[in-house]
């Protein structure tokens, strides 16, 4: 495999400019260790633990894998204190934090010693994050699974703009699934990629399996941002999915798609397998993930891309 | 200028394969026929005209301009067959229809011996394009401006997609200003690509200044799709627009918001450059343009920052 030398791998001491989102549900220990190990950065998802859960996936990570790891952590979590405790006692050198201020943890793991990284929808908000201090910020696109920003800016246009507006790198994220669109990425002056959805679907995910098998079969049409008024939320769409955006485009107050909603969801949805009523949150490029693969091999296949992506563009344009 | 030669540049018979959109109210032989003398494709936008004003602009362009040029055809037209008439009659040579079925004019300007391109929002829109014996796509994200697909599929994810789907050439637009965004469609397999936005903000196009005005004002959030439910269209926010997106998040009804809306919007707002109650339908990459420079200098800038933006990628990523 063919080295990187990017502003990214210098900064977290890594061979591939490829991290591994944390992905609540789905980015325990197992798919971080093996993304670590494969050259890229693995995270794992704090988001859907506990504290104790954390600790416990923290030491497992240390046990086995020797290469740089982080942690996201998203600022609005209930939680957030206590799981920021836990990174700091296990020395977590990588954090991503997101969904809230940049200012709330960054000062506090910079004392610490880590490289602090914070996730954006907007330039906006990428201006604040250079402010607030942070080492790099990650620039998501609307394509992304998950909670999304109100703004609904698209990849293609943010990942240049946040480009232009600040000086610490800027890792793409929102549509990213191979070597092709990591080679789109870094054309538009990424320094790496942080990839989701495609590395949910692999063995090491700690997702059901109904959930990557939702991942597989979803076509071009079946992947939508709803709760778009309230709470942006990218997800396959399946028959709950359905009844919401039609409350939505009849004009239902937040109360009642609270009401419709419940709790437990996304657990229901991405933990749980519930293809028809849970929340499957997932990127628009579920549409081009085809098979589940390891994560190793998707960060070989992804680099191995990469390289012929840009031999092809030099070769073919000329 | 570096020449191309792509799969593109060999079916117009082109330099640069860089396709300038037949904008509505914008696209008139002025600024097609600056594009092709500048080397890329220059299409005239019969949208907005009557039969007897396509057949002036073509009868202007065949003065003017003595390289390959285009004609952009909206099947949907009320005027379309007359339109198409007037084509045939000045054996235009290459035709993009758009806004309905690919298999209404396909036929029938092959046989007179031109190339036909159909734009589409979708893979399953692009395979059916294929089929009617096009000789190429526009695979046309969400981010464009303008009239949009019900899909809201994004260019990162739809170009590829597009491009593994499809046998014949396939052209990026949706979200394409520079050479940075030209540099990552073709990364991710685009033959070449259609430029709207960029080309609507210069002095040869034949909007009104203040619709200029607006698409290089216009930031990262001030560029939004409404009307999602019944005509996506990709327009400036102002307020005539914001009253309407209020309206349809209330749930109002097609007749409601078709009353809202009222008949020439578009020409009030493109045409007109009512800032404030015309539709000034533009990209997401409005946010991006910054200046109005003349078309040549769009093309030849464009052209140098592909170049520079390949060479960069491979000098730095490894």
């Amino acid at each position: 495999m063919k080295p990187f030398s990017t502003a990214l791998t210098d900064l977290f001491n890594i061979q591939v400019p490829i991290i591994q989102a944390g992905m609540i549900w789905v980015s325990g220990w197992k798919l971080a260790a093996a993304v670590s190990r494969a050259g890229g950065l693995g995270l794992i998802g704090a988001g859907s633990m506990r504290p104790e859960v954390l600790d416990l996936h923290l030491t497992r990570m240390k046990d086995n894998c020797d290469r740089p790891f982080g942690v996201n952590l998203p600022v609005f979590n209930p939680y957030a204190e206590a799981l920021a405790e836990v990174c700091l006692r296990h020395e977590v050198k990588i954090i991503f934090s997101s969904a809230g201020s940049p200012k709330r943890f960054t000062p506090m793991f910079k004392r610490a010693g880590a490289r602090v990284v914070h996730v954006v929808p907007s330039v906006a908000l990428a201006k604040k994050v250079e402010a607030a201090g942070c080492d790099a910020v990650v620039a998501e696109g609307t394509e992304a699974g998950g909670h999304n920003g109100f703004e609904e800016i698209t990849s293609i246009n943010l990942w240049p703009s946040v480009v232009d507006a600040v000086r610490i790198p800027v890792i793409a994220a929102g549509g990213i699934v191979d070597g092709r669109s990591m080679a789109a990425a870094m054309a538009l002056g990424a320094a790496g990629v942080q990839v989701g959805t495609r590395f949910a679907a692999t063995p090491e995910s700690s997702a059901n399996a109904g959930y990557k098998d939702a991942i597989v079969r979803a076509g071009e049409a079946d992947v939508k941002l709803y709760l778009r008024r309230f709470m942006p939320t990218r997800t396959w769409v399946n028959p709950y999915v359905k009844r919401t955006i039609d409350a939505e485009q009849r004009g239902a107050t937040r109360e009642e798609l609270d009401e419709l909603r419940g709790s437990g969801r996304a657990r229901q949805g991405i933990f749980e397998g519930d293809q028809e009523e849970g929340e499957l949150e997932m990127g628009l490029a579920a549409s081009r993930v085809e098979k589940i693969l390891g994560a190793e091999q998707v960060v070989r296949e992804m680099v191995d891309e990469f390289w012929h992506t840009i031999g092809k563009l030099v070769k073919n344009s000329g």
